[in-house]
């Protein structure tokens, strides 16, 4: 693929992806962020130049990646002009037609995948979600994700935002209760790693049954004792406490057990 | 290591840890469980016997390992005569003194780990936790847990209770995290598999970098109209939504972002 692209954002997103399509031969002739610092690492890293305003977007690439917050895409589309070039945007939220008023060819390249700046990942396996206004950018987008990824996908807005939605339990959350978990058992100086491989095995169990079925825990066995044990524990915490609370309620109710 | 085990329970651990034990050369003379069809699969698995009576325990055996709940437990504390056998209890939460009206000899050994009956795990990497009333006691549990595990630990009761907390927060919340994003996505027909690779990354992340730095979503960025837009997108499962409106806030407030 002898495209010229140019990434539009600097966050974890902009920078694993744009380092992955370079790494794999992809010319990516410029960066856009309006953080200088941003801009300048991610392009160092990838030999190109950048700029800092939108008015200096360069017109000359083939394709243009949006990897930005909304707000930021929706000043975007006020102010550079795309010259009808292929325009496609990586969130799993916004729906493609929003890129409508930037240009007559536009898209989605959505990588379903959990992304920090300085994490290396496999990118084979990242399902690419792509979506576009016509069967021609489509086959472009889809040729471009299938540079980085043996999982190409094409998925319409409807289904994409879904995605996202379960993505955000599956991966946010699941964090979020990763965070409380360190800090439960920092109070008594145990190490994170010893939750490692318990960390692992929930993550794997779900690849050969059911999340019903890979339930384990005080919820389900409608275990009173131990769950009121742990909630007088959490008493000095009681944002942790509703939590634990909310999450066996839910638990219970979901495997349709008494309360 | 000769001694012989009696295995009191015959639910996920008490299967996995057994059948553990017997494939690593231990030998199991009995299994006792209140329910014969448990009791009896089982039993035929490690080929012992099984009674579903407390009382009628074998008094000739070397350890007993109990892995049943905690009303069950205090069952059998008044019925059963354990001789002053080496009694060991399997159990997160329940303290060690629990079962000093059972016998001279006492002791936990707590696995941290989710068991499924029928799914093998790998248990060489599980941080065994070994409580014992003395150290005669806590070298014979160590021993019989270093046959399986290269992971054994001495741990008392206060932090095994920590680290069982923790474990619901990493485990049975996280595999309820999962439950919900299946319910998500089934709603579109889309397969749970194009979440694996998310699921996996989520999950691999924190190896290598604290929970806070791994942190990434709508709530982490204060992202009003998406996170708005899922609240309107789960609108038909209310129960879900406030677990969304929970755990966002819980997000939000853990890396200090204004609300």
């Amino acid at each position: 693929m002898n495209q010229k692209v140019v990434i539009i954002g600097a966050g974890n997103l902009a920078t694993r992806v744009a380092l992955e399509l370079h790494n794999k031969g992809v010319e990516i002739v410029q960066v856009y962020s309006r953080t200088v610092t941003s801009a300048l690492t991610l392009a160092r890293l990838l030999g190109c130049n950048y700029v800092t305003k939108a008015e200096k977007i360069t017109p000359d690439a083939d394709i243009y990646l949006i990897s930005v917050s909304d707000m930021v895409m929706y000043d975007l589309i006020s102010t550079v002009n795309f010259n009808n070039k292929l325009v496609a945007h990586t969130a799993g939220s916004i729906p493609m037609e929003e890129l409508q008023k930037i240009s007559d060819n536009y898209g989605v390249f959505y990588p379903l995948q959990t992304f920090s700046k300085f994490r290396d990942v496999n990118f084979s396996r990242i399902p690419f979600c792509i979506e576009a206004n016509n069967t021609t950018n489509e086959a472009i987008l889809v040729e471009l994700a299938s540079i980085i990824s043996k999982d190409v996908r094409v998925i319409n807005s409807e289904q994409r935002k879904q995605l996202h939605l379960a993505a955000v339990f599956v991966s946010n959350f699941t964090n979020h209760m990763y965070s409380v978990a360190n800090e439960i058992i920092q109070e008594k100086d145990l190490p994170f790693d010893i939750l490692y491989p318990l960390i692992s095995e929930t993550a794997s169990k779900v690849k050969s049954m059911t999340p019903r079925a890979a339930q384990t825990g005080p919820a389900l066995r409608n275990d009173k004792n131990i769950m009121q044990d742990h909630l007088s524990m959490l008493g000095g915490k009681p944002k942790f406490k509703k939590l634990y609370s909310m999450l066996s309620d839910s638990i219970m109710e979901y495997h349709k057990l008494p309360k």
